[in-house]
């Protein structure tokens, strides 16, 4: 259950040793290749492990430890290069491991379209499954372009699945009208701008019921993220994504997977993106993994 | 035989490619040999239209797309390196034409200084315009260092030929004590620091009346927009600098001319201020093109 | 009221604007999901055209000028991201027509595997055609990872098709001992480390004889040309570049079709790859199209 | 035949010529060798120098000009490469005659452990000195992998040596469980997360009293300060830390001391951090000195 | 109490402190606003001064110290921002004071166009003066776009004053067939692509003569210094320019004034082009004061 | 035998998993706390390792593949921040044990410090231990304002220790006057300039003796790697240096153990820095571990 790494990096710190004996699994997705915008992602897990030895492994704001949790860092899924369809394929066969041996799966990415075939057996395995989805971006198309494999389209194959009813989006300032459009008329909530207060309220009605989690990092504001593919200007602050985690992992729901993707270093050559989201793991994983 | 270019844009998209039916004419004023510090902003125009490729054409905070409007990019006007009279001299003459063919100018810098023959034209076409202008810097120099064309003297000479008390600045957060009492003694509106709030507070006075808004990227914190020739921390967020510019957009002024200046690429390698620079002048012509 | 622009660029400077007039056209190829390291080289035509701004019209080298030709810029050709066989097949299609219509196809990449349908279309009307490759990377792989559709493969792809007796590869300097291996028992040349000098061996046998020239940008060593996705140490110089391109303009082969691929600018923040790339272009388009 | 330069500079603008006449002298402390992350804040003091070329000599927030106070730039002083325990003992030298001049000290750092010796003089000199510490790290630790020097340490021996109670930090939003606890256990002050709410309740409490202001620019968000060692994201913005120092201005302590260290340059090449620290370092000098 | 900086300075290294008793003096010439592609150069002398102080101060080219001669640097002209007439007039005139007081001028650019005063002046003062030019521009144009004040026309305007057989240009690589045309027609040397071999053959020539040396940075191919406004393939290494710096330092001629300009730190983050103008900077004040 | 890697990085390309069978051991020194200019190097083995995982695993200059020869990587060194002596003393011990084992050390820093004890260890097991050292600097300064454990002294140590006539240095173009005069007055052999000829002729006068071969990135000229901590113009190229290594692999002298040091990422964005150094490290393990 080790594969070889594809560009960089060991494991997130303090990653235990031992497969059997994690309750989570963190697991690259080194995939670009459809994006319709900057491509780079793919070195985006790399660089989160490298950049994770330099953080501190207590969490101020939840007073907890990464000793206190179990995770094992199985390294990046190897992926055909230029093959989506392949790629999801091999991705989708080693969450449904994960989950049938018991564990959490827990992804970085690569472009969002990775996301798609986690949350597809997660709902799988927990069909009272939400989505929890913080992007600048709709990804509600059913194809870009006329391909319906697209970072464009992950959310809306996964609302066709289980109902857009339990899709729950936050942060949302880019789409087309009729991506609104069809979320309004199907019963799909979508929170504007705002991730935090929103999720407040959505989170009490989701008591007690599975969650998946997926973080597109442009959900940041460039100023907090300028190294992802599709910069969009008017996000939230790291402080806000912060909270928004802290909200999760003091609700009463229980994620099943996460994820947090987009993460592009090349554009950013002061390393911050690859901090934060390596901060912004870090509370995943304390958060998330009980 | 000819494709619509994925990656490099010579027009704003969805640009229209009649002059005649345009509501409002884009134009180019790549300029900027006035600055007393970085310069490279003569580049901004042609790196915002390449990021307007990776733009959705639907704004939901307006709820309105680009095929709502009509607009006309007619390109970058040549200007003479290092020779600032005579250039200013072709912009207004650009900018009278425009006028007179019943357009609304929409230009992208450049400098500062390259908005001034743009309101004076407009200015002059009416006689009761008022000027909206953000920015970190008062701009209210008479010369700089013996030079009276210099990027730091726009807003005075436009508030001498108008009337100070014709002129509401915003944002502001450095200059010199003299120019603050300048406008101050004279009944020009600065507001310091801030953008939005004050300017809900200045729209309903001016109910009815042309206005040009002229936009100095650096009113954005250098978090926000560090690719500018003057950054200056203690600035606005973009999500202010949005909803600012859909407040004039909701308000009953009636907008006759806008830009948006300084935009200086090479000093952000993350593109993220050019990205942001394309989503606001989108968010602008949707907003003050009716 | 359009105003040729003066700093972006939608043409390579000096296209003529009627198609039927040219006896070359330029075409740009956005593609790079198949690169196995660094992709980003989708950017590679625009910011080329960006650059050609910046060039002379006039080669000292050829002692010619670009008003001496006739070529025609038909932009990017738009290709589905993250789909390598549907993309070949819509190049493929536009070479064709190309060819059909008389005219030399003159394509800038992405990745190397972009040339493979245009070289083929090529060898489909020439039957006795040779290639010129220059490259740092053998490219005769007949997979990459189980892909057959990959930028390690498009010159193995080629030299089965046409005979590898017809294929030059100059200046390879990695590769897989087998790739080696499989050219020298085919009877394919390949100089390693060189081009200049073998190239000045080669031509004579050539002459009379229609020739493609495809040229990856990293055959030059990373201190030339840092902005392209797999840096190899231990290249030539651009003045030795620059000298094999001419010394092919001034031979006895046809040039049938050509290419310049593998620019990613967002490697180099110093923008001299684009630049290079821009001159080396013009250098081909006045040395190559008669 | 001497002129003022244009670019470069190598004292921090409008600096006296006399040290005799200064109230306060700023002097450079370009070490960085004992950090555990991203070296590089040796270059700190020389860029933020150059930087404050670009900046206005009046305050909007303060009402003031660097015209009306009195300070002298020392420049760097001399630090031996790799010992920090010899640098240490220069910097408290210098220090040391400065207070005994009746001088106030203005350092800019380099690492956070140069603070040490300057922080030690000046609670030799006034023993009821209190400690007013903004920094995204506890800096609590006795020693960082058995080295006792070291940039994690500082806060950790100046409170040893004038009681935890004396010490107040702001911003806090990372280090070790055990430093959280010692300072809880020991009665010093910590603020997590914010600067400005707790500042303003703790102020009134320190009338009277000496304080020593130490500044790590990473108290602010990677967004507004990319160009330090450790970033850190959740942090302040500029704008609260800009009132932060304001604050501190217009309260009744009376400022002993200060610095602004960890700025890097080479991390962030849209040079906005070194522009940041420019200007707050003008409105340290403005605020600060009386 | 005043500290020599470790990392930011004001002069050239070792620059001495008597103006009186210096042979040479040094000045920067901060103008770029003529420049018709990317500016940035009027930050090249300040960046220069500073990477002087990582210098070695002995040449093993020479076998000569910095101490073995006397210089004063004298810092930046003001210039007024975007008036390139009334720059020129105020380098001028200070080149004028230089050569009335006997010293001999090296000058730091700046876009190539500060040049042309002091060669004027020069001449003005050396009848018999030839000058020395490497560049990768011929910069014989009488005009740029209608201004006769352009970064392309110094070597014209000289060449006009003082005879064109009186100028020998280097390295030329890029021009208007015009241009090449002129100087055939006219008398003018021109050394295409080469710059040691040519020089070798002409000092001779030239023994006994006072010669100017002006040098473009961008004589050298990019790889070399790609930190310059119009980065040009094909150039020579910086090992052929340091020899023939050498070459010239070794010959008959009299070196009465010469320049280093077009550097643009901007463009070169790894700021290798500030470090090798630096030391080549070192090497014409070993090679040129006596 | 496995360490923790400090900064990033997993193993280098087909590193074996056992170190008992292993020839040669690879290891890490993230040092940089003794250099006087620019820090960083303490990053450059982890990212080496990362950019190996794109190299080529067959040379075609050697032709041979990794898999034809055992080694081992062993990680980073953990060494205190900031302290000199005790970071020597550490990686003393590690080489010590390495060649009490019986393996080929194999080094990769770092600042040039950290090949003293690698040095000194070596020459204790080998007594007729000769030195080839390839920089572009002398280091054989006794100590650097005052320390004698700095960046700028190894050469002078191991040189005092074997003898000046056992050390050979290579491509030399900076030091001080008194470092070149003692070189030659000791009968220490110093190649100005070049390396491949001069080594040419030395390799047969060491034939069947042991050497060790230092390697300081900085010997290439910054064109070829600009991400080092001390740049310096006028050194050789990547062709030069792999020719170099050949030179050895092909000599009659056992390398009884090497390093390659000084590369510093963060000064070079295109990562062309490291890619080298991983091609330039593969051709050492190629060529010197039999």
């Amino acid at each position: 259950m080790r594969f070889e790494e594809a560009y960089s990096g060991n494991v997130f710190i303090k990653s235990g040793t031992d497969y059997g004996k994690a309750d989570a699994v963190i697991y690259g997705m080194p995939m670009d290749w459809t994006v319709s915008w900057r491509p780079g992602s793919r070195f985006g897990p790399g660089r989160i492990r490298e950049a994770s030895i330099g953080l501190e492994e207590y969490s101020p704001y939840l007073d907890r430890e990464l000793d206190d949790i179990r995770y094992f860092d199985a390294g990046d899924i190897p992926l055909p290069f230029g093959n989506a369809e392949k790629s999801l394929k091999l991705i989708g066969g080693f969450v449904r491991q994960l989950l049938s041996d018991g564990k959490i799966p827990a992804g970085m990415g690569g472009e969002h379209l990775v996301s798609l075939p986690a949350m597809q057996e997660t709902a799988a395995k927990y069909p009272d499954l939400a989505i929890i989805h913080m992007d600048a971006h709709t990804d509600l198309r059913t194809e870009y372009e006329g391909e319906p494999l697209s970072h464009s389209t992950p959310i809306r194959k996964i609302a066709e699945q289980i109902g857009p009813h339990n899709v729950y989006s936050f942060g949302i300032r880019s789409g087309m009208k009729e991506e609104f459009d069809w979320a309004r008329e199907n019963g799909m909530h979508i929170s504007k701008f705002d991730v935090l207060e929103p999720l407040k309220e959505i989170l009490p009605t989701l008591a007690g019921r599975p969650v998946y989690v997926t973080i597109d990092i442009d959900v940041l504001d460039p100023a907090h993220a300028p190294g992802t593919g599709t910069v969009d200007c008017g996000g939230i602050t790291s402080r806000e994504l912060l909270a928004s985690i802290h909200e999760i992992a003091r609700s009463d729901v229980r994620v099943a997977g996460f994820d947090l993707v987009e993460v592009a270093p090349v554009f950013d050559p002061s390393e911050q993106t690859v901090n934060t989201a390596s901060k912004l793991f870090r509370e995943m994983l304390l958060g998330f993994v009980k």
